[in-house]
């Protein structure tokens, strides 16, 4: 016996068919909209799919597993059945995380859930305690980054669907891991998304990047972000994941007097104390805009640290000199040590690339509400053809940026490889099996460079499985002497940051920055710490206390206060 | 010598035309987007228009004054040179005000600012502290409610310009009257606007009723937002308004870190300080989000008031016992209660009309965060025939309202003739000279209530000169023996609530209601005042302590800690 429920009030008459036999399904009493039926002969595994007013076959909205991919039948799951070995995991706390993002299918050769397992050991000895999964719900095809998922509930099959992730989950906290997973609530893919012949689930009143917004706040909103919410706690409370990484939360319109990531911190703290060990909500957003991580007593949406991209673009912009597109508003040393100050370096300015002023400065948040970074999906991705940070700068300003990101006041967060410096790229790539769309899918990425210059043969087709391949890690590199150093250099950083206390004091008003902006020298000043880069033409000599415990190089030498740097030359001193 | 300055981002050109003669305009340096030019022989009183790219004449957006209306020349304007008298006036404040809401156009047989000042003895003898007038602003044409301007700096040239307007506050300030003035922000009247054309003050990322949104957080947005800033502290500054309320601020999109409102709450904050006199904001507000009047330090955005829509419709539907529309989500005496107790009935609960969760809660909000009435233009106007309440309800339960409404926790707010229960409907009324925009008007009116089952034929033709006629105040009534016992029960019930202290007490938890769902009687406890109404069908007693100080009707009696109520009667009792 099982049963099968759907929210479907755009429907008459809803039907689900369960070996090739259609039930129907009655409205449930007290629940506006939905649709229930028991089938006797249907357990755990079996396939089904909902008709709609006779209809096509659809799969369920909330399908927990699509063996067959985004357009088959949906498979029910029971949960309960998996053998957690996890019992004694207590949990982790973001404010002492190292953050590794990373993308199952690019990850390892076998681009599976079951492969991630095996280089689990690597991130334990580099130092990370949180893998951050790049969204693994089912999403057409089976190569793309994640973001166009349409089966919001369930574990992508190609990766190795329900079971595969619960063992990757299982693994990593057997090794003292957290793990975070990213979730995509602002947007379906543009194939097999067909949530509108069920329900509300987008509106026509706000328009995104990618179309129609998600209804959050018109007529039939409630079922819309309890879609959402309950999603949320599925993965926290099924899949025993530690976090959550909201996308792009600045596309969630919603005009309510409770916005859906107030509601969804709400949920996410009641699932905390039910399961007796902490949870953490991340967001990506681009508003700058202090509310999304404020407490809720003081107005704020209450969600643990957000990605912030203002460190990240004032970082890179300094490093690799570029002024394109948003880096047309970052550039100077200045910003820089205000990126360290405040994360926000727009906080209320005026930005040339928005052509508004943006962001708003709340000096009372701590460092640990931002993550902090230099690279990630999204920066390498989005770059024609998906160079590195190891293909704009040399291996010396490698350590100077990695410096910087680990001992920052923001949880440090790495994007898998980057702690080798790994040679292949990471690209855009989908699978789009309608001609129509991956045509559109390919042109659109020629056409977007065009206006940068790229000439179209030398941007790379998202629809070629070559680019997929190319944007897979090459492990050999890891164990190789050209990456060892760099590997090492990740490695003793992150030691460090987690042996002084000083790095993990997130007060930013205990942080002081000094610059050069001709001579391009940065001095960090963190309780106890200090560290000096140099990223300018010539060697420079900085007052720096303290007793040199890392450089980046022999060049660099410390005595009475001051710290000798040579051109992308970094050290670390400690208080005496 | 007059300085012309403008900002039209969008043009390459940017003329002004001053008597016939051409002067081209220059880039201000350093003001992105803003064009300027001196003229010799200019000055105050003087007509111009800008050209932009050598197209049509257009009036300045920021025009101070359109005599001809909204598709004139623009006029210059010294607000330097009017001879003001209030120079004591120390403003008012809205905790304890008594506010009449009024529009110039239906408000007298003359329909002028000069005429309104004739009728201010008037509302000094009603106990009225605070006269809020519906937008005055420059809109296309001569009769409308004032919602459709296009010039929003210029007073209505058919009411009497600048110079009326000032003659207007001066008078009341004189009375010892404050001014609110309604201001329309979220979009522009459909004839005459021709902001677009000088820059992106429009977006259509966000679609509100009436059309594309305001632009407040896209590119080019700062200085959008400082149009409507700069719009609100010139109405204070230069027409001595003592406050401003602001139409619908739910069309306002604006995702950016500090919301316009916010901005505005700043800015009016400072100004007031600057003025040395106590300034206030007011929103209508169809969010039922305490953000919106919640202070700033606790992540609200510091308006002063919002509107009540709740509290209206709780004790509407109690009263006429009507169920449609919006009113289908009301209509219970316990409704009533909650609306006394917390402003907001929808508090997070399902609102059928809206097929959502609606609104939150804040214990902690004030009463006088809210304005409380019985009527106001919109629920009088938007009616099919635009009925006040006078028509929907016998005197006795007129006065039961007006009790509760002149002794409920919240700032009240009468609607023009309220006071005498005037016979004149308030319609809706147009005069849009553009023949294919007055009939879509026209026509969608009646197609809007048809919908009711109202027969296109009953409802009144906006653009009909005599629906504008049918709406004006007929105040022959006022002295008339079958209004006096209504404005009597006016006068006294706010002489009583200003001497009372206990009614002017907000604390919303101090605030106690018994109802009977079924025998329809309510009691509203405030701090050492009872008031005790019956809107059923059969004489109740209820308990009720205290001495009877005012009666709806002789059948009223008191004592021994209980009151006997006639049907649609009601009783005001003060604690021995």
């Amino acid at each position: 016996m099982q049963r099968f429920e759907v929210w479907a009030p755009r429907a008459e008459r809803v039907e689900v068919e369960v070996g090739g036999r259609r039930t129907p399904m009655a409205p449930v009493p007290g629940r506006r909209g939905w649709y229930a039926a028991e089938v006797g002969d249907a357990g755990p595994g079996v396939a089904y799919a909902f008709v709609l007013d006779g209809g096509e076959l659809r799969p369920d909205p909330r399908s927990p597993s699509q063996p067959e991919g985004a357009f088959g039948p949906s498979v029910t799951v029971d949960h309960a059945a998996f053998p957690w070995t996890d019992d004694g995991w207590g949990g982790v706390r973001l404010s002492s995380a190292v953050v590794y993002e990373l993308h199952v299918g690019t990850f390892t050769p076998e681009g599976t859930f079951e492969a991630v397992i095996d280089k689990l050991d690597h991130l334990v000895d580099l130092g990370v305690t949180v893998v951050e999964l790049l969204p693994v719900n089912e999403f057409p095809g089976t190569r793309g980054w994640g973001y166009d998922g349409v089966e919001l509930y369930a574990p992508h099959h190609h990766y190795g669907g329900p079971e595969g992730l619960k063992r990757l989950v299982d693994a990593c906290h057997q090794r003292g891991l957290g793990v975070v997973l990213d979730v995509v609530y602002n947007h379906l893919g543009p194939a097999g998304n067909h949530l509108a012949e069920f329900g509300p689930y987008f509106t026509d009143r706000y328009y995104t990047p990618w179309g129609d917004a998600v209804n959050l706040d018109g007529p039939g909103s409630d079922e819309v972000r309890a879609f959402f919410v309950e999603n949320a706690c599925m993965w926290l409370r099924d899949y025993h994941f530690d976090g959550l990484r909201f996308d792009a939360v600045h596309a969630l319109v919603d005009t309510s007097a409770m916005h859906l990531l107030e509601e969804l911190a709400i949920a996410v703290e009641h699932l905390s104390t039910e399961l007796a060990r902490p949870l953490f909500l991340v967001a990506e957003s681009d508003l700058n805009d202090p509310r999304v991580v404020r407490a809720r007593e003081v107005g704020g949406y209450g969600i643990d640290a957000q990605w912030s991209d203002d460190f990240h673009h004032a970082l890179h912009a300094v490093l690799t000199g570029e002024r394109t597109g948003y880096y047309a508003d970052f550039g100077s040393m200045a910003q820089l040590a205000t990126a360290l100050r405040q994360a926000f370096v727009y906080a209320g300015e005026y930005s040339p690339h928005r052509d508004r002023r943006h962001g708003r400065l709340d000096p009372l948040l701590p460092g640990d509400r931002f993550l902090g970074y230099l690279q990630n999906h999204d920066q390498v991705g989005n770059r024609a053809v998906g160079e590195r940070s190891s293909m704009l700068m040399s291996p010396a300003r490698l350590k100077v940026a990695a410096a910087l990101v680990l001992t920052a006041p923001f949880v440090p967060m790495l994007f898998q490889g980057e702690e080798w410096g790994s040679s292949t790229p990471f690209q855009y790539f989908t699978d789009h099996h309608d001609p129509e769309l991956g045509r559109a899918v390919s042109e659109g990425r020629r056409s977007e460079f065009a206006s940068f210059g790229w000439k179209p043969e030398d941007v790379p087709d998202p629809q070629d499985p070559a680019t997929f391949t190319r944007s897979k890690l090459d492990w050999s590199e890891a164990a190789a002497p050209a990456h060892a150093e760099l590997l090492e250099w990740h490695r003793r950083l992150i030691a460090l940051r987690r042996s002084l206390p000083g790095l993990l004091d997130y007060r930013l008003d205990q942080v002081r920055v000094d610059v050069d902006e001709h001579a391009r020298w940065l001095v960090l000043r963190r309780p106890g710490v200090t560290v000096a880069c140099n990223v300018g033409d010539s060697a420079v000599e900085v007052d720096a206390p303290g007793e040199l415990v890392l450089s980046s190089d022999n060049d660099v030498k410390a005595g009475e206060g001051r710290v000798h740097l040579p051109p992308d030359g970094v050290g670390v001193l400690v208080d005496g």
